[in-house]
């Protein structure tokens, strides 16, 4: 019985070539029984980060088995290293340029190899495309059996390039959470650092009737459930599909509205009463 | 031997997050013989009347079996339905906004249920994605066999909410045809709600060497067959490959030379004669 | 055992209607083992030429057998023909507009044909979308085992519509070779006609450092191996992966930086001594 091996490819390219068909036609020449499945080619251009983001933000849609081919890759051809990385019963392929340091703080990340063997590349391999040349191949070859260890040597987990994570501060005993957004989505919802678990439990909306999020010097005050929670043209804020607070406009954009894009600072307020929840006083 | 069930995609989502393949890799883990088809993402933002154009003219073109999920969903999360509806031998999952109305008139319109069995979601179920938590796992579970009936109760017809879909109005004692532009495609073309049988038998372009298009201010003379048919630049009109009347520009757009959009009114005058065609005098 | 026949689609479409997705119905409710791969769809509409160059790019990549079906065809519905040609183990089937000419010349270029068999054609034939009615259907039949030869009969060589393509011209007493910018990819790189073997032998990147390379009156010099070679922002000139050679910026457009596109000249000197080897000095 063939394998139904899921491939995933994350990339910078766009559409507007033929770069990711090609890497599907080097795929499907060795792995036709491989599903191959776009999670996004519209990864702006050298943006390791946002690509790192909607990797992150899938892999738990996946089942145990998928690769994930990330090729957001400013320094191919150079020294930097390409990696297979173990986690969570899946594998990924990408440059060691930062795009899977998430993963290695998590519980459940195996072992990263160097990916060295150049029996398993396309030949000649280009100086500029490895993801045609090198992660395609491998991945087709992963996905038809091959032992991840056969890929190369182990690399130490301190020897990986990592990036920093903006993450949200907790300031408990004033019951303020400080974070950052992240990213902008396609509807224009501003996604931010804030998870879900960084507010004190209890953590349903209706808890934090007096919260506070601030975006610059806008001020928007309680938590909805969803987009579609009050009138059309409202701006709001909610803790979206993957856990984290966005800020949204109802059938709008929220960045358009407020001008706004990654790297601007938010706050939560969750109120005085919240900050002794913090504590541990109830 | 696994099915090789067809489920198309249908969303606003656009490709620039990954929102597009997690959809897929909760389908295909649940789903491996699954095809999956990207019948469009570009819909405009919550528009749900383009979603449903393109649904509707896609429809013909897939086989018996083939399950069709449409996510334009401006309410996700709030007290609206979400459906399955049984039409045409295939298979439609949509919010309960309109989306699927323009299958409620037409023959051999099935059964429609509201999805309600929560053992077939995605657990926790967010409030904001349900394309993700209910819509994709539903589908998998009806492509490895589920009975629609399994999903849930049946709703009345009359109690989903449909939209008006603009038609032709024909005025046939004077030869006259009102219509609407219902879209732009992405040649420039602008499609309309003025379908080739809304104009008197014999319906072949050659039957009418005097109609008249008029948008706006603009009269188009004559029918063409093809958009190649006349010189390069020429402003024309023809029935499109699925039956309504387009305006077009040969290599140009339609739209820009115009200035016009969905909502414009277009006339077909197609001459006193065929009044009288219309009429049964013959 | 199903056949795995892989099924690239290439046309100036776009994304944002469901014409893809239409196509991809046809085929799989035909041959629903076809693996299809989306080459691309954003093709400038109505080049060929654009068409033609990403087709050439990706088909080495494809294994024996894989069918490609490219619709950028202005001229649909007019008297133009389809062929289905058969050239390096592949099959490709295209309007007879210059768009598999760069296939001609070449060796191992097979059979030329008519797409003429109305027996394999969707019913009624629309005079607007072939793509949908003609290639999708024959690209199906021939996925699941029809004979090239069953499509329509032989076209000799010299009655096929050829494009002229654009080379290199060397001048090889001067050491200069003239070429042009064909095309500008998604991160910006100006490709352009000239290609790593007009140069002369030996053709490694340190072998001329005196080379110069000159776009409008902005001149770079020296060849890189990759686009990270050096700081970012910067200038350079490569062969790109498909052996062409190409004009970028480190994290940059150099389409945006020097203003110009397909059809602006490119000029390699490659110095006077190489002239001689040009000459067979040595």
């Amino acid at each position: 019985m063939a394998m139904k091996q899921i491939i995933t490819l994350t990339t910078d390219f766009g559409l507007q070539d033929e770069y990711v068909g090609v890497m599907k036609g080097v795929i499907l020449a060795r792995a036709p029984a491989a599903l191959l499945v776009d999670l996004c080619h519209a990864v702006p251009r050298q943006d390791i980060r946002q690509a790192a983001y909607r990797l992150r933000a899938a892999l738990p849609y996946f089942p145990p088995g998928t690769i994930h081919v990330a090729v957001v890759d400013p320094g191919v051809g150079t020294g930097r290293r390409l990696l297979l990385v173990q986690a969570r019963q899946q594998l990924f392929l990408a440059p060691d340029n930062g795009l899977l340091s998430f993963l290695f703080p998590e519980a459940g990340c195996g072992p990263a190899r160097a990916v060295t063997c150049e029996a398993l590349f396309l030949q000649p391999v280009s100086a500029t495309f490895h993801g045609r040349d090198i992660l395609a191949p491998v991945a087709a070859a992963l996905a038809t059996g091959l032992a991840p260890d056969a890929v190369g040597p182990l690399v130490a987990p301190d020897d990986l390039v990592a990036l920093a994570w903006p993450g949200a501060e907790v300031e408990a005993r004033q019951g303020l959470i400080r974070g950052v957004v992240t990213g902008v989505d396609g509807f224009g919802n501003l996604l931010t650092s804030i998870h879900r678990r960084d507010l004190p439990a209890p953590r349903t909306e209706a808890d934090w009737p007096g919260l506070r999020v601030t975006v610059l010097d806008t001020e928007i005050r309680g938590l909805r459930q969803t987009y579609g929670d009050g009138e059309v043209g409202r701006l709001l804020a909610l803790f979206g599909s993957g856990g984290f607070l966005e800020v949204a406009v109802n059938q709008g954009s929220a960045a358009a509205r407020l001008g706004v894009g990654p790297g601007t600072a938010v706050e939560v307020f969750v109120g005085q009463e919240h900050g002794l929840l913090y504590n541990g006083v109830v």
